[in-house]
């Protein structure tokens, strides 16, 4: 038995010039990582006949499984297709399937007459095996050469990811794989450094088989654990043991020990206490009910948010007291007391957060910088005010803000619970 | 005089398993690109000495300048900085500005004590030149080898970007580079094979120096013409000749011939023409007023907005009547309509919109499968409602949904505007 190694090759000049940010690869990493089946590299490279050729040819030289996206649309900047076909060496023919797919779609879905160009998205090289797309026109395609395995589909996240629905399977049947395992503490209240002077021992100590990696991000950290094996059994026990280890030396941080976002965390709670929430929103814009909205099944505690981006939606929406602004200004303790509980009137929710600040990268001033944020979070008995001080630019300052908001709320919870 | 080509190398275990998604690449790629820098390859690979040994050799021998990301944190699990030590042939000294900076930084900013792992950060190979960063502890680094530039830097966005600050200009004034030019345009309601279909004469005749790219998203096509030269005057006047034909060819299906995004136009709009928007949304759940208000300067023409999530919102907020959402639903011709005329009651702004709609994966029925979306969209005189059929997951149905959204209330202005 032997690992299974697996390359990404991502196809598009829109990568090169980054003006497309590449979340393919990191979702067809997690499948593959799922099945245990280890990424050991990830290309992208733009829409050039002579750099496709050469990656196909590095990455076959060590690579068992090759996926390939991108590069199949029906324009003519799209030459994957035809590449594919010299590389290994075919020609090109109609596909039954994926012609009856196209005409389908156009006659069916699309309402729309079939063109020439999309029925150039049925030829397939007739050395592939087809995947046909239930999303989309342009068909996966399987190849073999030297042992190795090239599995190419489109660059359309949801097409791909549909088509990766019948690649797990076959790559499952076709190869013998360990079983890779991962556990994860996402913390809360310490940085990178310190967590790793807390965990020294602990990291020096690890059988050589489990790796410790640290993710940063949010303003938190997120410690994982990682073993991969043909023995399920033990493996598992093994990073089970290491992984309660860790959770006993980190347990004044931990957010969760799931494998979750901040906003599942915080929905969990509320769910299975029944309890309701709302926002108040200036600086972050809508971010926070946002992410609290991209959960499923987030309506069940989540009422709404009061986007209030100006002084007159404080005072009309959320009663905020119009000498209180002009006294303290909108980014101040005061003024997210009264929006909190402005809010909490409005929408009779259990908790309620409200936040406003400054992001940037206008409306600083030497007091009050940018970054310079007030979060209330609380109910009718109760309210706990923070302010926070955030260093980035404004995308990354909402980002940030928003985690934080849940995580502060997300502890006001916990602590009621336990009076 | 050539042309210089650039490689981007991440390294991080993260990257392979999927956990994070990598948004540096296509940042220092934009950077590049604008600097006359092409980018001809990004690939990841993990904390893994041989395969970072094997991408540093590759790239050594056909890209002038190697950009790295990532590797470089406090904690043992990177391992890059004294690879490249061993790499570029060097031993490891300490930096003294990076020492400073370093100590300046937990004095002054974090207010920590300073730990042997933040300490290490200031040790650098004497065979690099340290650019530092003014962001965090982890220095960049530039090496040479064989005529290749490597600049090392830290993975956190933040910090790394602070640090391209200085490359940039480094990179300018180390090679005489090209110009190269981009020009795109954003349109809407028409799709990819169809604009294909439109355009293919114009494309058949194009220069074979300018490249022409076909980008969906969002249910949207941006065209990007591009070139590159040495003559700056020359390659301007040709694209530009170009670009006015397609403009005129696409011209029924413009939202921007800028590089734009939609909620960039809409703010635009609106700020020109001194009008103000609100918007009340449910299942978008705060993604409309997220986008508005991620373009800095929103406050001047953004009022707010009212996320209704549940019923109960909807009546006391938006003041929908109990009967219209018993009798249609809340996903509904008339919820979204009675939703809008509540919003612009409250928000007293020149237009507003209203959206309603069942994102998935719960939720949907046989009448109203899950991507039914109504939107409205209009000013206190007149209203223009629009059913939309989304076909993804609930994250893209959202995105997409929320895009629409801000081009549906666009055209709408647009119109009212010529009356």
């Amino acid at each position: 038995m032997k690992n299974i190694n697996a390359s990404i090759i991502t196809i598009g000049d829109e990568l090169l010039i980054g003006q497309v940010i590449d979340t393919n690869s990191a979702w067809i990493a997690q499948q593959l990582n799922r099945a245990g089946i280890a990424v050991t590299k990830r290309i992208a490279v733009g829409d050039d006949a002579d750099e496709i050729w050469k990656v196909l040819e590095s990455e076959n030289q060590h690579a068992d499984v090759v996926l390939i996206t991108g590069g199949l649309g029906p324009t003519s900047d799209d030459i994957t297709k035809q590449l594919l076909c010299k590389y290994f060496d075919g020609k090109m023919i109609v596909d039954k399937g994926a012609l009856e797919n196209v005409k389908f779609l156009f006659e069916k879905i699309y309402h729309k007459p079939i063109s020439e160009v999309n029925l150039k998205q049925a030829e397939v090289p007739d050395v592939c095996e087809v995947i046909q797309n239930k999303r989309g026109s342009a068909p996966g395609m399987v190849f073999q050469k030297n042992g190795t395995i090239f599995i190419s589909m489109p660059g359309v996240p949801y097409e791909m990811q549909g088509i990766m629905e019948d690649v797990i399977p076959m790559l499952e049947k076709r190869f013998e794989l360990p079983v890779i395992n991962h556990r994860t503490i996402l913390t809360a209240g310490i940085g990178e450094s310190a967590l790793a002077e807390m965990i020294k021992d602990f990291e020096a100590q690890l059988p050589s088989e489990i790796k410790l990696a640290y993710l940063p991000n949010y303003g938190m950290v997120r410690l994982r654990l990682t073993t991969s094996g043909f023995e399920k059994v033990n493996t598992e026990k093994v990073i089970n043991e290491q992984f309660e280890q860790l959770k006993e030396l980190v347990k004044n941080y931990i957010v969760t020990d799931k494998d979750q976002t901040m906003q599942e965390v915080l929905g969990n709670i509320l769910s299975k206490n029944k309890k309701t929430i709302s926002t108040a929103e200036s600086c972050t814009g809508g971010a926070i009910a946002s992410l609290i909205t991209s959960v499923p099944g987030s309506s069940a505690y989540y009422q709404g948010s009061i986007v209030s981006y100006s002084y007159e939606i404080k005072e009309s929406l959320l009663n905020v007291k119009k000498e209180t602004l002009e006294k303290y200004g909108a980014v101040s303790e005061e003024t997210v007391k009264e929006m909190l509980s402005g809010l909490l009137n409005q929408m009779k929710t259990d908790f309620g957060i409200a936040v406003s600040g400054i992001m940037g990268p206008d409306g600083g001033t030497a007091e009050k910088p940018v970054g310079t944020v007030w979060v209330a979070v609380g109910n009718k008995e109760k309210q706990f005010v923070q302010k926070l001080k955030q260093r980035f630019e404004r995308k990354k300052n909402i980002e940030v803000t928003s985690v934080m908001a849940l995580n502060i709320v997300r502890k006001f919870i916990l602590e009621e619970d336990k009076i």
